[in-house]
């Protein structure tokens, strides 16, 4: 007998914490899947709580918002097999969290793939690698399972995997060992840079070795300093992907299998690497704001590429109604610095301001005056007008319930080249895992049709404006000497010396990395932002900030 | 033949990545230890390292650093015994942190206990049970170890244990069936309230239960938001404290073990719950000041309760002379606070300045006037006036090169009662897990003996001063109402209704919980604080900004 199935991806992006909404899409498309003759419904990795719930999964009252979706999806599952991620309670605890440990019986969750078909819960797999590493805490809330799964639907038998374990080879040959015709993996896989090709290289490596089809559902959506991408797809038994879903928006794409033949009804296109950083941006901003009950952003646009760029990806990500930019000039500020904001932001359609920082800066100096006596001027200065703008804009902000980006980049978060509580100050830091280097890329592909970036803006050289006739350069060698210095003591850990050794300038070498380490505190107090690097800051990297590291 | 043995429990305060000043202060106390005829020298888990040292132990070059340490022990330790603590790396790895796991082999270290003796390294116990919730993250560093060791001194069975492995009943068990006569236990437990009650009752149950005396040496010093309280100590196999090292200061204890019994040559007093936080709070600043390389403090010293405190506080850690309060009034500063600041200073010593922030308020009203026109006061005119505080701070600090200590206590943290860049503006915050209810109770303690805060300043009502007439009452219950609340729903993970079941008004309940969810965003950009509670904000309670949790 042909052995068939018709299995529909479901790539969500759904809301942590949002127990009641995240059910309803999954009731809504079960009733769907139902009418379009679905027989399995696959959803993401904790679709039911979204990911990462972090420490929501410790509040005991989970367990009943957990067991009441759990209850209607079983209901609701009829006619059509639902497979869809959400913690399972091992044992009710009291204790959760207390000074005990795993073996004493703290943790007490399971990351699971819930199987519900026939109106009943079936089956559920518990996620047998737990990643503790990079963003990932999941030691701190599950305990690992310790043994595949397979589920049995028309005949075919679906071994069943959530994201890490099928990155390790031996977990999915055990699967596969106990009989699948199929792997469903669900996911709550975050974006990086070359992070999809990397996840497709995995796949393909495991479908190849075990001879079978594989089919590979991801979550979408930012979250604090996480975009999902999407991106899901499938990929057959002889390594070929045969369907695969749009990034960085929910979508759903149907599968047919056939005996040990898998085939799609689409393969949408992968952006390339440009266009893959932007939207992850875009989507990255878009989400925060929605996702925290915001609608319109305030930003400073300084003349400076780096807000130049931000103003682009909020733009895209609000609409241009609900961005306003603001020209907070000095002194220092060059003329065609005001030309080119006001320039990018009439292209765009957005609402500009002049909002003139000098009287306030010149009342800060006179009240500092009698304690500044003696002392020579030097950053404190420039980090006062950096102050006065933050303190503009998040008033601004505050008046409207707007929310105020941050336009640093990644380069001046990894040496300390922003002021605490000045520029740094924001709810979200667009550009905060986004070297110098690609936020020219970036800014090029943004004026890839139309000059919405002024050219003059790319071009001149860089200048924080904050002192007379001020470059980066006085302070930083050319970022595309400083950015790879950086990539590599921050992503790759490497030692100044051996950065040395690839032909880097030692002074410029030892003065960054001092730079990087002893800069710690002001990351600390850093707006989130979206993660798009291997190792960005924030949960990624966990450095201690009193800390006597010397290299 | 009798079974004698002397040990020497070395409560260290030992700096996270200064790998070479931890050598040297182990190798003067091992020369000091031989000449004193000390047998068996402890000294406190990580103690190489320092703890924790979080992503420093992911730079592959660590492990020259720790070698290198490791050998000169191994040289060092002639005619003593040297426990220590110090990661062991199970193999080197290029590909640390990468995206895979734990089976696939990212983890790499053992936390470990090094013995050396007779310039040699002889044996290394790996813990066995890694905390991986609250504060602590071990599992993202370390493998387990999977048995118990026993090391024999003088004929005496030494059996090794590391911190969270005494708590845990199961392992100790297998330690003394394994043949121990006398168990070690190196350890860098963080103080909290409480907290050292706990670890003296379980450890007597292991001693009680076992049948064998235990000693017990730990880690002292500030570490970024942790403070270990040192306080070692030893009890005997029928459960009596026998001896105890200080609190809050490098000490160290001699210890005589002979056939069975276990005696110690000093008991330290153990401070009651007031001066115990205090001082917690105390060295919490000093440390932090000492290892990030400050010396200088400023804060803003408003006449109210928490500022009052946290200058004590600050006197007391850095010296009066290292410690600059600065009142900042303005309209609504009542006269009264200007005095009780004076006079706080006054009976303290500390430089004392008045900085009206008259003219900067009113600069920045005029220049957000006509954004303004047509808005409702609202408390954005509040924040500004602590912003504009803020940057008069900040700009202090920086050119002196000194640090703000912010003066916020944990209710205000929890229900976001702070402005961003504002009061929350600076490099510490003192108070940060300290309930305004304790706040009270600890200025009390300051006062015990000598009327260092005004009596007034404590009695009067408590209030921002941002707005006419304002009292902390007008948006929030009182304290002795709101901390009971916010503590069960922070830190016990009560839901509302639980709370409210309790006999609290539930309007209050539901206002104020949902005040903490939706506050998370001021938390993640707070500076660090010393954590004092079973649960402080930080890296102790990690929740989603974008969070649609909903009780």
């Amino acid at each position: 007998m042909k052995k068939n199935l018709r299995i529909r991806l479901l790539q969500l992006n759904a809301a942590v914490g949002d127990f009641d909404a995240n059910l309803k899409t999954m009731i809504d498309e079960l009733r769907e899947a139902k009418l379009d003759g679905i027989d399995v419904l696959v959803a993401p990795e904790l679709a039911i709580s979204g990911y990462p719930p972090e420490d929501l999964l410790l509040r005991p009252a989970l367990c009943g918002k957990l067991q009441h979706a759990l209850n209607c999806l079983a209901d609701a599952a009829d006619g059509v097999t639902l497979c869809v991620g959400a913690p399972e309670y091992i044992e009710k605890s009291e204790k959760y969290g207390r000074a005990e440990n795993e073996s004493a019986g703290v943790t007490k969750l399971w990351n699971s793939l819930w199987v519900f078909e026939a109106r009943a819960h079936v089956l559920s797999y518990h996620k047998q690698v737990l990643p503790n590493y990079q963003v990932f805490d999941e030691r701190r809330y599950f305990l690992p399972g310790d043994s595949a799964q397979i589920h049995e639907v028309k005949g075919v038998k679906l071994g069943l995997l959530i994201c890490e374990d099928v990155w390790v080879p031996e977990i999915v040959e055990r699967t596969c060992l106990a009989g699948a015709d199929l792997l469903l993996v669900i996911n709550a896989s975050p974006f990086s840079e070359h992070k999809y090709d990397e996840r497709i290289a995995e796949v393909r490596d495991r479908a190849l070795k075990n001879g079978l089809p594989i089919a590979y559902v991801n979550l979408v959506g930012g979250q604090d300093e996480l975009v999902f991408d999407g991106g899901s797809f499938a990929i057959s038994a002889q390594g070929d992907l045969v369907a695969r879903a749009r990034f960085f928006s929910p979508d759903k794409i149907d599968l047919e299998y056939s005996d040990g033949c898998l085939s799609g009804d689409r393969f949408e296109p992968a952006p390339l690497a440009d266009e893959l950083l932007y939207k992850a941006l875009v989507l990255g901003v878009r989400d925060y704001f929605n996702k925290t009950g915001f609608s319109k952003a305030f930003l400073g646009l300084s003349g400076g590429i780096d807000s130049a760029l931000t103003l682009a990806i909020a733009v895209d990500a609000l609409g241009a109604k609900n961005v306003h930019a603001v020209m907070m000039p000095f002194l220092y500020t060059a003329e065609i610095s005001l030309e080119d904001a006001r320039e990018q932001a009439k292209v765009l359609g957005c609402e500009f301001s002049i909002l003139s920082i000098d009287s306030v800066v010149h009342e800060f100096i006179e009240a500092l005056d009698p304690f500044f006596l003696g002392h020579a001027v030097d950053s404190t200065e420039e980090n006062l007008q950096s102050r006065c703008r933050g303190v503009l804009l998040m008033a601004l902000a505050n008046k409207t319930g707007a929310l105020v980006l941050t336009t640093g980049n990644k380069s001046e978060m990894a040496v300390g080249y922003a002021t605490l509580y000045g520029d740094m100050a924001g709810g979200f830091a667009v550009l905060k895992d986004v070297w110098k280097t690609r936020v020219y890329e970036l800014s090029r592909y943004v004026n890839r049709d139309k000059k919405i970036i002024p050219e003059r803006v790319i071009t001149r050289p860089p200048s924080a404006e904050l002192a007379p006739d001020q470059q980066d350069s006085d302070s930083l060698p050319p970022y595309d000497q400083l950015d790879p210095i950086l990539s590599m003591y921050v992503e790759d850990d490497l030692t100044p010396s051996e950065i040395i050794a690839k032909g880097f300038t030692e002074g410029d070498v030892l003065r960054m990395c001092r730079l990087v380490d002893i800069s710690e505190h002001k990351r600390r107090q850093s707006a989130v932002g979206p993660r798009t690097t291997s190792r960005g800051f924030g949960r990624d990297r966990r450095y201690p900030i009193a800390n006597r590291w010397k290299f």
